[in-house]
């Protein structure tokens, strides 16, 4: 199926569909997770509505990133399966590939910042892909990937600007949606991370169709609220490159063009969270959840947490998505 | 439904009937988390094998115990609703307990060890029940409940001789067993953690039903090994009480009548794992699943891990079944 090609919400041609989403869901089914929707009778109490969390750390490479990789690469044809694939990636993505390129018998060239996680550099190793490292504040690692894609004839990944790979993390929202209607809830807000918006787009997209009286918002860590200050002016705004952040996997220049056109159109808005906000929350996950969640896979949680989202009498849903902690990381934060 | 009335497998009156477990499935089904059975590609290439992992912690509680005790106290009648629950618990059947009674609107006394992890303690307050606190080095837990139960008219709490609470924990081999189904495939053996063994007896149940050819294994920490040395004996052997482990969910003088009875004549054996065993287990779910084991919640996953069950060639679930871990101890147990 031609990405937009049946296409029922008025966004840019090449955005995926409704129809694009349930076709990712059928494609990823037998390798990915359908992960559960989670809930803590102490946080909702605590918070006066009702939060559920859906763990993507559970996904497999443990991140969300695995579902819109094994969807785009499975679609490769056998002469381009051959010639490979190239990505960059901060880290979640490199394993999301990496792990569908090996699924697939394709090789992967994943171009990584130096300062990456030293586990998301290992992991994306550990499932055979090629890493080249990058200066992320002196490089272009779009250019870098591009030459290299260039010299092999493989194909260059582009993540939040491909359609196929939208619709892939998409599925995420499907998942949230069927699973509130199983337990008979009308959600009031969803909360996703967002770094270059691919996850939050496919997500606004099946909630759009599945749960229109959703409010869905992008969350976003201070100094890289590029996707708040954009939604605001109606156009890509860009990040100073100078902040520092905890949260390694949300650190992008700008939006991405598609994923933001998509966004403009079908998000409530965007809201900001501290990394203390961040660091409590990853405390709270451990405590009420027991689960791992990255510091860019806890800004969702962090911002019902902190009150940046008022929960009162409300049905919050937040994708936590990813948990590629370094442990020494993890512990600094869990001690305070 | 009376437990054992329309029981197919030849144990002792009282035990739960494969019947008895479905029946609690029904009834715990819109207050319990039926968790998935993920995977870790990584794990099953070092293995040789194929390994799901149950992960218990996500349920309500952050341990398996909710099931049994909410399959318990919701057929309670009204009488005795009003008069409460008393219950004896190292800390998650206390928890699974007092989330149940809370639910239900039954007031509940713990009988908890005084060195109990202080997380445990927490948690079960928080739940709205009393905690009471004993020497599990020099008083009987049992004789101190049912003293407080005859005071107050209550209902004492046997967790691993209550038929209806094993075939609450029997829900977990049911869930393995239904899923390995949709997966298309065939359990060579399931690992689940044991202390006084009502977990195990459950699940035995539920498997020999859905899955006959699979074989179930017992896995202690070295030390309270009681359900392996009573298999090899033939009755109810106790532990020295005076080692020490690190695996305080799982440390039980001896295993329970009812269950015992269960597991005699279900399993195929025990495994028997050490501390060490226990937190390489406990790094490897952080790493692999992203997940907070507590030690006597990983031993199963140890056993596979460490070679004391040779996964090569077999498809093995293991049940993860608790996430109480105090952040210090864990943090300890991942620096290594």
């Amino acid at each position: 199926m031609a990405p937009g090609a049946t296409s029922s919400i008025d966004v840019q041609p090449a955005a995926p569909s409704f129809a694009d989403v349930l076709d990712a869901a059928r494609c990823i089914r037998d390798h990915a997770v359908v992960t559960p929707l989670l809930e803590s009778p102490a946080l909702n109490t605590r918070l006066g509505g009702r939060l559920l969390v859906k763990p993507e750390m559970l996904q497999r490479t443990g991140a969300f990133k695995f579902r819109g990789a094994y969807n785009r690469l499975s679609r490769l044809d056998q002469t381009a399966r051959k010639r490979g694939v190239v990505a960059f990636s901060s880290g979640n993505h490199a394993q999301g590939i990496a792990a569908a390129a090996q699924i697939l018998g394709i090789p992967a060239v994943i171009v990584m910042p130096a300062d990456a996680p030293a586990i998301k550099q290992a992991n994306t190793r550990a499932y055979g892909a090629e890493v080249r490292l990058y200066d992320r504040y002196r490089e272009d690692r779009e250019a870098l990937a591009q030459q290299i894609a260039n010299e092999r004839g493989a194909t260059l990944d582009r993540s939040y600007e491909d359609p196929i790979i939208i619709a892939g993390q998409g599925t995420i929202g499907l998942e949230i949606a069927d699973r509130a209607a199983e337990l008979g809830l009308i959600l009031d807000t969803v909360l996703v991370p967002c770094g270059g918006g691919g996850l939050i787009a496919g997500c606004a997209i099946a909630l759009a169709e599945k749960t229109p009286t959703t409010d869905v918002y992008a969350v976003e860590p201070v100094g890289f609220d590029d996707t708040a200050r954009s939604l605001a002016s109606g156009q890509r705004e860009h990040n100073d490159g100078e902040t520092k952040s905890i949260c390694d996997a949300l650190l992008v220049p700008t939006p991405g063009e598609l994923a933001f056109s998509i966004n403009a159109r079908l998000l409530k808005g965007a809201l900001v969270v501290s990394d203390d906000d961040v660091k409590a929350a990853m405390v709270a996950a451990f405590h009420h959840f027991k689960l791992i969640v990255e510091p860019g896979g806890a800004v969702a949680l962090a911002a019902a947490l902190s009150g940046k989202l008022d929960c009162r009498d409300k049905n919050v849903a937040v994708v936590c998505s990813g948990g590629n902690v370094d442990p020494m990381l993890f512990c600094d934060v869990l001690r305070g």
